[in-house]
């Protein structure tokens, strides 16, 4: 599996602001490349604090790139998978529409009851992992399910938990020109942190792109 | 008076680890541009929580620069300017020796013991603020100093304040190919965090250098 993680952030790091709130960093010829790399992706996976900050769709804007993917045999929209330990995505939540395949991570510390609730509204639940989701085991069961490409867009507590369990291929990181600040904002990598070894990186492509600047890197 | 800040973060925008470590962000090209900014200002700042993390001196390496300033009839070294406003720096940390002039900013909240000892010891201290600095009062007194171009290192508190009073005329952010993480590691802009209007940067320079990327941006 190749996992792609994807995010835009401030100068200073930040996803958002203190508050959660989004904030507009990026700009449209940002948001057409996080289209097209949706829909080369079998997968797009986020956290559950971002589905409960920003309630998203992660689905295919574009038409032709929806017909590409039918025309090659996929399904229309990539899967939307919601690493969520407790199974706390609320039932409204828009993930739950039928635009596109549902799947939640969850741990043991899921209740049957969410379990049962989600899969009777036509989601895949995956178990792995007692008290948090175990990353390593559950994409291991997202492969056999089918996905081949995972795009991660966040947020920083499951990136950082990618980063740690040794799972991430590639980084692309919008770096928008403006400044968020917050001791306390969500940063594109925050859980425990590293404090001694740090995951390697190498920079590949630096492209200059809407009012930011876009850089790739391959994990080493 | 031109206030350029200058900073190496991880991808993920930290500063150092959630210790508080200093981590070998970037590499020998980038060092030699930051004695070059160093050698190029009347001053360097720091906030004091740099000063009790690193004990940094803050001074020009290279006894080139060091010529070229004596030669135009400056200091053989630019002033250390330690944003403290209660004035907690050790009286054995780097600062206080004497390869250069020190000025502490410190608020009404230092006592006149601390600031007195300070003295004796060959600081300068400036007073500007109630309970913290008033950085914009302080600026302007540095101003009368005779400081026209101040290079701030940094942390992301003062950063931060900085950006928050519309101080900073630059910013210097080289990214080096790492991810740090950790949700209280310091990032380049911390403080409070904006929530709704954000300093507005212009992307200027993109540069590769060492293992990373040199991104220039101005404040609009």
């Amino acid at each position: 599996m190749q996992v792609i993680v994807n995010a835009a952030t401030s100068v200073d790091g930040k996803l958002s602001t203190r508050r959660r709130e989004q904030v507009a960093i990026s700009g449209p010829a940002d948001f057409d490349r996080v289209d097209a790399l949706r829909a080369d992706s079998d997968a797009v996976m986020v956290g559950v604090g971002t589905v409960l900050a920003d309630d998203p769709s992660l689905t295919v804007d574009d038409p032709e790139r929806i017909d590409a993917r039918t025309g090659r045999g996929d399904p229309p929209q990539p899967a939307r998978v919601i690493v969520d330990s407790r199974l706390r995505t609320p039932t409204d939540a828009t993930v739950y529409d039928d635009a596109a395949e549902t799947v939640f991570l969850v741990s043991e510390a899921a209740t049957d009851e969410a379990v049962a609730d989600a899969r009777t509204r036509d989601a895949v639940v995956i178990s792995a992992g007692d008290d948090r989701v175990d990353l390593s085991a559950a994409l291991d069961r997202l492969e056999t399910h089918g996905i081949e490409q995972l795009m991660v867009e966040g947020g920083g507590e499951l990136v950082f938990s990618l980063f740690d369990a040794g799972l991430v291929d590639e980084l692309s990181v919008f770096v928008g020109s403006m400044v968020i600040g917050g001791r306390d904002a969500p940063t594109l990598a925050d859980g425990d942190g590293f404090v001694e070894t740090f995951p390697d990186l190498r920079l590949g492509d630096v492209e200059r792109i809407d009012d930011g600047v876009l850089l790739r890197y391959t994990v080493v």
